[in-house]
């Protein structure tokens, strides 16, 4: 399941030591990812001679942030030109990096990226179904307070019934009882009802005030059953896994200040504008087939003792490369999500101004599956982007696929108004990028099931004579950038060893 | 209870009307705090005559910050000077701001105070108890984990037994199992165990990497009788709170940001280092003898029509004040709490660096209460200060407040290497401050009982001829900067009522 594939730590400490490197060993890396770009960092620290050869007009691969005069294309055609105002970005690939995710921490802080909070959980953002509340958006923290409130109650309820006294000690019992009192907000009889304790959490009626104005009004709980019914509860659970958790950061004016960061390093080993054509392998080194679209169009072949190949396996597998019968049946085995994301700008940051948002996500059932607030310049004037949809591998991200850019754009309006009054008003620009129609990933990312993994990763991620592979599909992190990153270290570890010798 | 009055939310949408002012008309303000300021702040815009006196030699009050190089001198004679480097502060009054204070923000806005997201919640910042786990910090993460686990696995216990089947219905019961396997991480048999599904919200053994070494393995939970005695779900009974949701604020730079920001703009109104000593008014006006200790503390008398005072109750309650009978038993009846805080500045960011902890709070039964690490500058190298302690009320906190502040931070650093290994070896400075010892307010902020307000706030707060108070005293958002805000913005429109002849 993808979702496993998202929710993945880092154990990373500190990039390779690499050390007895034989000066002058080549190495030929294909794609200036994250992955391709470590690679070329770390092995040219130590002395590798490498080169990069990429297919765009721009280093960074899925790490890239859209702005103003912009223009996109995808396959079909269709072109974008971005309208956002100067300074606004839009981010179609990574968007957030989780704190455990290490490996891409230290590269940030290697390379000079400046980082701030990424809010992912907003108490006072929206969870909304269209099936429930007659299809009025709830605030987070009010699903929150009561979903916990009753299960905390109903579990009193048990514990004092006695329903569990075969399964608890009468000790436990006391200590369950006191935690249910004081994280469910129930009262002296173990109850959760309208109160101060209870708007203490999920807000009140009229706040608490100053002066004469100062006294309270408490809110009501919405009915346990239609709390349950509601599946509100799904954002609860989404929030909570470790990739999402406090605290989450995003380099400061969009996620391509790492690729860029990495590019400055890499000035004079980055070919752009090279597609590669085939990739060929035999005792003596590495021979690379690719169209020189910088001089011409010309055929060249590059040769080198070794290569780590980032191609995405969408499109690797559609190109010939000289391995074995098991890295190849790997190569075609992996599909790749069909994301959608789509950057919507507005006139002014309603969200903050009318509704108190200030970043984090609110959930929907609704296509769009999330609205996205910018963590960034809070309480500022003039136009902001927000990610108006999000889209990962269900029919609606093929059905959106299918739409044109602009229709895309109105589908997410169309949802997102059903939360925010103001959507249609105040909407100023967008930019809507479905992955499977970006023509050097065809996919947004790898999708791994587990007997795949047992039938292929290894044969995926083995050296293979002279070539290996990287990016976030050669990892268990798949869809995250420190996938990438650590498939890179393992890749330039293997690498060395069997080019020093040492293995 | 002090916990009440920390959970509240304000309503404040727009600064007072207040139009129909008599140009010329006279207001003194006792103090320039927030409250203080505000009121300035407001009334001069609609044509009042202000003056405030301040006994300070600076104006903002308990908004304040203390750097490198400043000194600060405590009842009883202690000076500390604080040996903070360049760019560091610690905020010993109000630290965060919750996105529901929205007076504050309005002016943080209007003022042009740049705000940065204050982290509480930190899912990998630690939970400590002396008597639980050996004393060995426990991760927020696994906590919030395996808590919500194991009341998500008996709860659907009970369900499955039809111990609740007289409370809820068919259709409710499997609602409520589907939300307890979602929220709870429980597998197919509604049991919370070691397993990925677990490890992806409560942390790995080993995290999913890259390449060959990308297989995770799995973590096991702490067992379930020790999760509930531990009575560590108190942090996330804590955090669950209004007043720590997300998005919070502060302003960058310091607390004392949004004090100078409202000082530049009173500039000619407030006159600093006057002692006041008396308070009278008659059917003319109000006058306020003072000494003026920036004149060679010459006793002067200052007139005017009216009068905001908002002298924290603890030093009013001491002064002469001519004021009704109700009012002056509702300024004595209300206690002042003895809160600790204290700031330690470290040589590197070891919470960071070795511990992945980015902002967020660490909450632990040792006299500190906490440590919360700074929501800025996060991954840079140098010095750094962090809040070491933060006692509110109890004996320990009077035990605080009767020590040095050398000895304040000896206890503060014993008990905080019980948490952080690193602590005594990369101190470099500290600050104590004890509110009780705060010569200008002798206490943090008020508190109130629910009986105190019922025999006492609204005397207090209803303006008694021509003098009306304001602070967070007169709130019902004690010990917040919002509580401050709202009380003059009501005081104001007492004023202003009486003073328009509207009312």
């Amino acid at each position: 399941m993808t979702s496993l594939g998202h929710a993945a730590p880092s154990d990373f400490v500190n990039p390779p030591k690499l050390s007895g490197a034989r000066p002058g060993t080549s190495v030929l890396i294909l794609g200036s990812g994250l992955a391709g770009m470590v690679a070329a960092y770390e092995l040219q620290k130590v002395g590798y001679k490498v080169q990069i050869l990429e297919y765009q007009n721009r280093a960074g691969g899925r790490n890239f942030s859209l702005r103003g005069g912009d223009t996109f294309e995808e396959l079909g055609g269709a072109v974008q030109r971005v309208g956002f105002a100067q300074g606004n970005y839009f981010n179609p690939g990574p968007w957030r990096i989780p704190y455990h995710h290490q490996a891409v921490l230290h590269y940030c802080r290697t390379l000079g990226v400046e980082l701030e909070p990424f809010v992912q959980v907003n108490h006072n953002a929206y969870v909304h179904s269209s099936t429930a509340f007659s299809g009025a958006p709830q605030r987070y923290r009010v699903v929150d307070a009561d979903y916990s409130g009753y299960v905390s109650e109903l579990l009193a309820k048990s514990v004092n019934q006695h329903a569990l006294d075969n399964e608890i000690s009468a000790d436990e019992r006391e200590h369950i009882l006191q935690s249910l009192k004081s994280c469910g907000m129930l009262d002296a009889s173990y109850a959760y009802k309208k109160s101060d304790l209870t708007s203490m959490r999920r807000g009140y009626e009229k706040p608490p005030g100053g002066g004469l104005d100062g006294p309270s009004v408490t809110s009501t709980p919405l009915s346990r059953g239609d709390i349950f019914s509601s599946g509100l509860w799904q954002a609860i659970s989404v929030n909570s896994l470790l990739n999402h958790q406090t605290s989450m950061f995003q380099p400061v004016g969009g996620m391509d200040q790492i690729g860029k960061a990495f590019q400055k390093q890499l000035q004079n080993v980055i070919n752009l504008r090279c597609k590669v054509t085939a990739i060929h392998q035999d005792d003596s080194g590495v021979s690379v087939t690719y169209t020189d679209d910088a001089h011409g169009s010309a055929t060249r072949v590059a040769k080198a003792d070794y290569c780590i190949c980032t191609i995405p396996l969408s499109i690797l597998s559609q190109l010939d490369i000289q391995v074995s019968g098991s890295m190849r049946a790997a190569i075609a085995a992996v599909p790749y999500a069909p994301a959608i994301k789509v950057g919507l700008e507005f006139n002014r940051r309603f969200w903050e101004e009318d509704e108190q948002i200030y970043g984090g996500i609110s959930f929907t059932d609704l296509p769009i599956t999330q609205i996205s607030y910018p963590s960034t310049k809070y309480f500022s004037n003039g136009k902001a982007v927000l990610l108006g949809a999000y889209l990962w591998e269900d029919v609606q991200a093929f059905r959106f696929a299918g739409m044109t850019p602009a229709e895309r754009i109105e589908a997410s309006i169309a949802s997102g108004e059903k939360i925010h009054r103001q959507y249609r008003k105040e909407y100023s620009s967008g930019v809507a990028v479905a992955w499977s129609r970006v023509p050097w990933a065809m996919g947004c990312s790898s999708i791994w099931s587990e007997q795949r993994r047992k039938d292929h990763y290894k044969n995926l991620c083995t050296m293979d004579n002279r070539i290996v592979l990287a990016g976030e599909h050669a990892s268990y992190i798949g869809g995250w950038q420190e996938g990438s990153v650590l498939s890179s270290i393992n890749a330039i570890e293997q690498l060395h060893k069997r080019a020093s010798g040492v293995g």
